[in-house]
């Protein structure tokens, strides 16, 4: 029934104007909250100021690289290597992206207080405070990716049927073939907020600790320590901006790389819909499940979760009963296996969650025996916890392994059918990512609940609002460690889907230039192999500079924090103040200058494997970084999360409690663990899919100058 | 020029004869030394028993495992899926890889009390008589390795021309997929030789120094610590035996391997004859070689290491210079340019452990820089260990993948000429190993002396003689860095050539049994990316497998001294002796138990995935775990041999030496480095080419089972 296509393709806009103004309404509903005391919007000013203080210059820096990158594309748009559309898709792709980040850390600022005065109120004024900030950033990485996705589709769409005029098919690869690029954007904005945000948030957090709590003796989030605005500051450019920016380049490139591979598959119009569609369903559905989430005043651990729970399982299933009407429209009854794909996806990434909590909790197993090594010591520990991450990648490996064949087969593909099939793996990314907009809101709520409990304590207030901003962090990590799980799967199949995507360009461009090369991406074809090889070092060489990049960072505030301490008079006292600034601008500084490297080690990489391996080498060394980075983010988010954990379990007053010899090495495990699970590991998702963003982009460029064929 | 095959087929069995033969003649040689007083017996009797004890226990429960091995594959051969001689070949290739192990190990142990008795004398006595111990290991494994191979070759040549006549190409086809069988012999021992040993080695080193050194606060090798002697058997157990089961497999899978894809390639007996040839003209070169290393009495460290330079450095030029006329001679001048890839893989060989020994060597800026971490505590000494070795993992690589395509170009291959360029890079592998006979000789001389200066510590020799054991224990440590080298770069190549290998055998099945099936293992195909996906896992679960087994065993040595400190009285004190069999015993029973799980995953893994995923599944795993192990194993050793040597650094009074809080950060990260260097990193050069083996070996079984195709 094609006649509908048209309309459907309006469901998106659609979808995506409901979600920005739903996520007005939550900031309205947001800033009617008092930010209560004085001395606590005077915190919370400080880290607003210093939060859009790292903004502004980030983007700054990244404005620089967007400006250099628009002239280079615009030069291969006139070279005739890329349509003259991919340039202006590029920027507003990294515009859209940096965006997002932008508006969901100026409401997450916004909140802090404001959930730390709901907490003096009660719990649940708190959680819903917290919630619906943590809403509008959901809803606005969600609305902005559909605006972007469906104003390019329908702008290229009329463009080609009315000015340059194409064939249905031919057009329809042309459309989706510049759409792909305009994930290249977002991946590079996703990986600069990525990188630089954890390279800040860990800096600030590993120095103020080891000189804070370890060399003065005071307590976390004690205002006399110089550097604890920047350490507040951090959770909200790593945690918040940094999370959306990546979530929005999964969000867009799962949809962008199912609509091309459904032009491959022979679905047309109709297969590049769907996942436009279902997006749009999504955001509906989660509009509805933030209403599910509410709790008692009374409320313990488990009910919080359960309320949390609830709104993500509701729109869950909501998405399930709704897709099957879209499939079954749009791609008819013989294709109806399309939509079990879907099911598998959503499926997949909640169980990759589980696998996460089940790791890193301590109320399992894994995490509790994690907490037992310490009593031989730190090396212990860390031994134990670097074999905790190695063996929790079975699970989730397997679990997207078991999710890639079902949605290949039940789609219907086979080695006959190859397209088909591979449209149902992107589709299944796209089934597990349509729920993003509350699971990244129950995701960003925890930062804020984390800043609200810093700026309870360095306010002062009473015992029991810390009480209740804690119970709201801790449940953050439970639901944190979900969110993972669904950024590290979604962007295993992401990525999955753009390798595709990228072999069909490479086969397009082929046919239209009649070019004298075939893809041979075999194993045992050579330059593949090294290819598979290359890719599979990257993550492992990425992740070494991000963490140096932390490590140098963070002597940088250990250093500044050393000099307060000593000559500022009256501080250790309290009666004189810290300056904050100074630590805010060292992470600021340091982020920018260290955020460079990395970021274009990820760029250089597929174009240099391009020109010296060939097209093979490129396939090669995206099928070695995903596995590897994919293997590498479960290992360091889990081990990370479990050394955190760990130490909190001692906290809580097992096996010596504060202060233990345990206690010690416990917090070594945790300082390791920092830039494992918040700077490298996460960093590690955007750099898979950047990697075969940019190979897209360049496909052209490679197959006309790549030395080896 | 054919008609010189035949001839040419009798130098491996007179090479490997000759190496036997002066073997037996170094032995006699180093036997003659005195051992010593008649402390320094005891002592060495006590390491001799103890390893002794070790290997019989361990060849026991081995043993078993072949056994039931063997009948598995006497049913399958019965089954007509294998031919009648696989199940022989398969316990020949155990036999020998474990005989070697054993020779190897009875020489180290009578040799400890000799080189330190050599060493009252002066410094080139104990040069040479460590040296030539481990000379002994090298041409042992070189001289079985090659017996084995000849001897199957020259059965098996004679059983297809005049028992079960076959034509010349199949009859090659049907000796060389033999031969490669008895390879998964060889790699299943050297599995439980490097599991084994390494649980061993670091399960005593890490119980002895938690125990003895931090609790108890007792100098290394301290008579007193009833630890001592196991820790000095697993050096034995895990650095000779182990390494020399490992190396043992390398030397016979790359030879069979290149003969295997020689046959591919076209070239018949003469391809077949080229590896082992250059084998055996290896094996002359070294023992040539043996007679470059001497030392004069005054030597520093750097005339030292040139001495053991020289004799590497000449076996590699005499290899060099008569390979051209091998190649010349049996491949014909068209085909010279394999010639250029054995030389490629001589360099690539050298270079890697180039790149080991700049990342591990306190000489140089990365372990003086991991040094400086220590200065914030342990926490950024473990990051910063850590990173160091992530980044290691680029050079390495590149000089693989530069190794692979300039083999692979230089010797012919192409698109349309795929098998003549897998044969070089099987010929280059063979190029790399070709000097085995002399590497393993300063290789496995490390351990030697390190024993040996823990027999003079605990006989009271005089300062300067452990002073002198001292300086060849540090050379080791930097001859070792070249040989993991080695063993990494060959162990990659090696796998590459096996997976080649495989997919002939699969491509040959098919011919034979006319089935209607044919590999795709292009990346694109979903089993082939989600074998990738689960072989990329592998050997991260593997690792937590062998760390975490390191970390039990470990544990049970803490208890055992820490009883012994308690009830043995007097012991502190030196009045009384210290129960040494126990902790021997306890680690020996360890080792056994905890070998058993990380190898059986290693021999399940490929069937099972075979079964679920198919052939093409099968090669996804293989190459996805070569990649990930391959980049692991030099991540592990390289932070490994980092830790070990920044914390040398400290102890030789840099940034506060010794008891400062500097070093005790820097003997947490090599705690931390032990399993690491010792236990998890060398096992993953094995566990890849195991891997392909069994995939190898249970193909027809995988073809006829398999549940997708």
């Amino acid at each position: 029934m094609p006649e509908l296509s048209p309309v459907m393709t309006y469901l998106a806009p659609v979808g995506s104007i409901l979600a920005l103004l739903f996520a007005v309404y939550l900031v309205r509903t947001v800033m009617k909250e008092s930010e209560g005391t004085d001395q606590m919007s005077k915190i919370s000013l400080a880290i607003r100021k210093g939060a859009a203080a790292y903004l502004r210059r980030q983007y700054t820096g990244v404005g620089l690289f967007f400006v250099v990158m628009f002239v280079i594309l615009l030069i291969m748009a006139f070279a005739g290597l890329l349509t003259i559309f991919v340039p202006f898709a590029f920027i507003t792709g990294g515009f859209f992206s940096g965006l997002s980040g932008f508006i969901g850390m100026k409401v997450a600022t916004s909140a802090n207080a404001r959930t730390a005065n709901g907490c003096r109120e009660g719990l649940n004024k708190g959680l819903r405070i917290a919630f619906n900030s943590g809403a509008v950033m959901g809803l606005v990485v969600v609305g902005l990716g559909l605006l972007d996705v469906s104003f390019w589709f329908l702008f290229l769409e009329w463009f080609y049927s009315n000015i340059d005029v194409l064939p249905n098919i031919e057009k329809y690869q042309a459309i989706t073939s510049a759409m792909l690029t305009f994930g290249m954007g977002a991946s590079s904005m996703a990986l600069f907020a990525r990188v630089g945000g954890g390279i800040f948030t860990k800096a600030a957090d590993v120095g103020a600790d080891l000189v804070g709590k370890v060399e003065a003796g005071i307590p976390e989030d004690d205002p006399r320590n110089p550097a604890v605005i920047a350490d507040n500051v951090g959770d909200n450019v790593g945690d918040v901006a940094g999370m959306g920016a990546d979530l929005y380049e999964s969000y867009v490139g799962s949809i962008i790389s199912s609509s091309a591979l459904a032009v491959a598959a022979g679905f047309g119009l109709n297969g590049i819909v769907v996942p436009m569609s279902m997006a749009a369903v999504g955001v509906l559905a989660s509009i509805i499940g933030t209403f599910f989430v509410r709790s008692s005043e009374k409320a313990t651990q488990s009910v919080l979760l359960a309320a949390l729970r609830k709104g993500t399982y509701g729109t869950s299933i909501i998405i399930a009963i709704v897709s099957f009407f879209i499939v079954r429209i749009m791609l008819g009854e013989e294709n109806i296996g399309i939509y079990f794909a879907i099911l598998g996806g959503l499926v997949a990434g909640n169980l990759i969650g589980l696998t996460t909590e089940y790791y890193t909790s301590d109320t399992y197993k894994p995490t509790k025996d994690l907490a037992q090594t310490s009593n031989t010591g730190a090396a212990t520990l860390i031994i134990g916890g670097l074999s905790l991450g190695m063996l929790s990648t079975a699970l989730p490996v397997i679990i997207v392994g078991v999710a890639v064949i079902f949605a290949f087969v039940v789609s219907g593909g086979s080695v006959e059918n190859f397209e088909v099939g591979l449209y149902g793996i992107g589709i299944s990314a796209v089934g597990m990512l349509s729920t993003l907009g509350i699971t990244l809101a129950t995701d960003a709520y925890g930062p804020i609940a984390d800043n609200a409990g810093g700026i309870a304590e360095m306010a002062g207030l009473p015992e029991e609002v810390r009480e209740r901003t804690d119970a709201l962090d801790s449940l953050g990590n439970t639901t944190a460690a979900t969110g993972k799980g669904f950024a590290i799967g979604s962007a295993a199949l992401t990525a999955l889907a753009l390798i595709a995507a990228y072999t069909d360009e490479i086969n397009t461009l082929i046919a239209k230039n009649s070019l004298n090369f075939s893809i041979n991406a075999s194993i045992t074809n050579p330059y593949t192999l090294v290819g598979l090889f290359i890719g599979g070092m990257l993550p492992f060489v990425f992740s070494s500079m991000t963490m140096q990049a932390v490590g140098r960072a963070a002597q940088g505030i250990v250093v500044e924090v050393r000099r307060q301490f000593k000559e500022i008079k009256g501080l250790m006292e309290g009666k004189a103040e810290a300056d904050y600034a100074t630590c805010v601008d060292i992470c600021t500084k340091a982020a920018q200058k260290e955020m460079i490297a990395p970021s274009l080690l990820a760029i250089a990489a597929p174009i240099a494997v391009g020109v010296i391996l060939g097209v093979n080498g490129v396939i090669g060394m995206l099928a070695g970084a995903l596995v590897t980075g994919f293997v590498m983010a479960i290992m360091m988010a889990n081990a990370g999360g479990a050394w955190d954990n760990a130490k909190k379990h001692i906290e809580a007053g097992n096996l010596g409690g504060k202060g233990s010899d345990n206690h010690k090495a416990a917090v070594v495990g945790d300082t390791v663990g920092d830039p494992f699970k918040d700077t490298s590991g996460p960093s590690l998702n955007i750099l898979i899919k950047l990697l075969s963003m940019v190979s897209i982009v360049f496909a052209s460029f490679v197959l006309r100058f790549q030395l080896f064929k």
